[in-house]
């Protein structure tokens, strides 16, 4: 295998993020934190090497195969973490190596679990890295999910491959100008979020480092008590209206730019993820008035901003949802999973997977009753091909089977059940708090054991990369030939 | 919709029902026991019942279609689950409508989690009865696996069908001798198991009450205690050996009776079966032996009679495995849905549906890395039809939704979420005993709510239905034309 295109662009995308490392720089210079010297040294570090390994393996262009467009998409996402745990393992928050991967693999996957309890008190550098971390991340998901995704057949992803890229075997120019014309949206997205926040009230750099994690989906705040921090109901509704434009698919944002306005209302994902917004949203508002836990607007606010918050997979917090009961417990568990539409910056298992498994279910009812009929399966106005329902169930039957493993494994590290079932849901989504009073919105992963977390670390990572991306990677085939 | 058919069916079988509770008289009368003139009452209103049924549907005999298939199974469980409550209702144990449909539904399904915490001092007419009832619900799976399923392609069970019933609608007279050489298997199972538990030491009437329900993998017993009341470990390992023996295919000791003894060492299924069986044995005896909790002989017996238990979904109990630590928590839940082969009195989700499932998961990483390449997935060296595959993914995802469903619907009922889930779980796969302190194999489900115990019961009946068979009813469909 030639890894000389591989290294080049781990290498360009690390010399890129040692460059971003000087804005937090910047950020401490300004308040007088000392911090600014660690942020500068761990730029220099991270563009040197990202420099030396983009310049010693440029030259020999060759376009990717199939193989190398995987272990290069799991690279860089293992080599920006590491990358962007330096400088908080180097800062003067005093993280431990592992609570600095666990947190750089929070942000950068937009999961949003943290273990800083001192947000209130912490410098501005490291706030706003931390967000960076989520906005890279969430605009290199949507970037994989339309460019890269597609073409490697993950999932029934082949289902949104672009008439353009149909050339079997190579990843063909086009994904560039896909990704310029994403990077572009994300851009505009983030500015309007940043505005909407200070106009709802907020202050230039709270709401400056929310727009990035919010647009990415992804959960970090800069506050312990996260957007309950802030009274202004406003601001929760800002939030609530961006985390749902980061959910949408982002190829539809592209088509608004071209002027057609109404694909985006005339997608069945999306309108089956507002349906499911809107359902969650009454049962969860019915909850908490039955249970006298909020009334009002408040109960409307508290239940809207928690499902959306979970379903698109931030993780921001104005209330501790793990507290009413049984019932909205159930419901946010099994959101949790489903998670937002396909190239956005949510996660999960998405909205069209479940589109196309109850489709499937519902012609393997109809064939029961009536085995000689014949039907045709159709997806958005499209037939839908028996390869993409067998990718799909391959897909959520690995997930789920990642989803238990992985809880298993935390339990034998020492978690309690609930807890363990919690932290994997949330790991394996990219959602950010677990259904536990201790891990959940109210709580923090300050608390568990070193185990606990770098398995916490591994599974954020393997949801992020949609499970099979990964589990390729382990199987002998890929590596022979 | 004709509905004589059914009628004549339901009427046979529920008249059988009813001479059959002649012999838990029969035993009360024996010991003196007042109960006597119930289970004669009992006897009379079903067989009046039973036969007037059948007398006034018969004669105008049709061959059955699909959808009467359909309808018919489901309502023989039914109709058979409250006539078989009647004596327990009507008994002196003074069981409430609610605890005896519970009991009977356990019974009938094989389940065998009860709300009879006085099994010890018992009379012998409702032990009889119990086991009776699982008896005839093992003797039903089996048929219904055999010669039912496979005709309705319930979750790709059309991969079993027998040559000779080709022929699409119809369900052909073969289906009976089939029927018939599996009834004579079985009463020969049931037979040499009780010999064996006489050996072993066991009296005469539990050897016979314990081979009922052994064979059945029900595991309803005479003690509170279970088989753990009984010390002779030979007593335990007769259980263990008639318990597998419950759970391989039926349709493989016809052959055997035909003389082909090697056909069933070379199936997939089985050799599976037994080689998880091998693992999840070592495992838990590795716990056990770490863990302090049991040594030598006795954790070796401990283990592979809990895992043959849970595994085949008989639910006896030698040793309280809820205290073994998540280890062997974790591997007793994901056993408790594996189950045993298709074709056997054992539930959950049958180790074929694995099988395929794995093989359909590696093509479709195969795929990913090299889409170009044609393959030809196999299954017990004969080929494996896409459609197989499609029918048995929808089985596992509608499976698994209904387990989740059931947890969450109980866990509003008024369960703890660690207990909801095992309940839900032990009901769904028809197991028996849940894996938490308070309903695993040292509690008993007497102390839930009255609308816990009714989602217990339609929960064990879905599962034992193989979940689809219930859903067909459901859709608007099945009652059209």
């Amino acid at each position: 295998m030639d890894f000389r295109t591989i290294f080049s662009a781990i290498g360009a995308l690390t010399a890129a993020l040692g460059l971003a490392m000087l804005l937090p720089a910047l950020a401490d210079l300004v308040v007088g934190n000392e911090d600014w010297l660690v942020f500068l040294t761990a730029s220099l570090i991270t563009m040197i090497f990202g420099a030396g390994l983009w310049a010693s393996s440029t030259g020999h262009k060759s376009e990717l195969n199939l193989r190398q467009a995987f272990l290069m998409t799991v690279s860089i996402w293992v080599v920006l973490t590491i990358f962007g745990a330096l400088p908080l393992y180097m800062s003067n928050l005093g993280l431990s190596f592992t609570d600095a991967m666990f947190e750089a693999m929070s942000g950068i996957t937009t999961t949003g679990s943290t273990v800083i309890t001192t947000l209130d008190t912490t410098a501005p550098g490291i706030l706003l890295w931390r967000g960076l971390l989520q906005w890279f991340g969430g605009l290199g998901v949507v970037v994989m999910a339309i460019a890269v995704l597609p073409m490697l057949r993950v999932g029934g992803m082949q289902m949104f491959r672009a008439e353009a890229f149909e050339t079997p075997d190579k990843i063909l120019p086009a994904a560039a100008q896909i990704a310029t014309a994403m990077v572009i949206v994300y851009c505009i997205l983030t500015f309007a979020c940043a505005v909407a926040y200070w106009l709802a009230g907020m202050g230039a750099f709270d709401a400056l480092v929310h727009s990035l994690s919010t647009v990415a989906t992804g959960g970090f705040s800069t506050r312990d008590a996260s957007l309950g921090a802030f009274d202004q109901p406003a601001i929760h509704y800002v939030s609530v209206v961006f985390m749902i434009l980061g959910a949408l698919p982002f190829v539809l944002y592209v088509g608004m730019l071209q002027g057609s306005f109404g694909e985006l209302f005339r997608d069945s994902q999306v309108r089956l993820f507002l349906y499911l917004i809107g359902l969650a949203t009454m049962i969860v508002v019915f909850v908490q008035l039955t249970g006298d836990i909020a009334r009002g607007e408040e109960a409307f606010r508290h239940g809207l901003f928690s499902v959306v918050s979970i379903i698109t997979g931030s993780g921001f917090g104005v209330a501790d949802f793990s507290t009413w009961g049984p019932l909205a417990a159930s419901l946010f568990f099994v959101i949790m999973f489903i998670g937002g539409c396909t190239g956005s910056t949510s996660c999960g298992i998405k909205i069209f997977r479940f589109q196309v498994l109850a489709r499937d279910l519902y012609q393997h009812i109809r064939e029961i009753v009536f085995p000689s009929l014949v039907y045709v399966k159709r997806y958005n106005g499209r037939p839908l091909p028996d390869t993409v329902s067998t990718s799909v169930q391959s897909f959520v039957f690995i997930y789920f089977s990642s989803f238990l493993l992985l809880a298993v494994l935390l339990s034998l590290s020492g978690l309690e059940p609930l807890d363990a079932l919690g932290a994997a849901a949330t790991a394996i989504s990219n959602v950010g708090p677990a259904l536990s009073p201790e891990l959940g919105p109210a709580g923090s992963f300050a608390g568990v054991s070193d185990v606990t977390k770098w398995l916490l670390t591994i599974g954020m990572l393997v949801g992020r990369l949609e499970v099979l991306m990964v589990l390729v990677l382990f199987t002998p085939r890929f590596w022979r030939a």
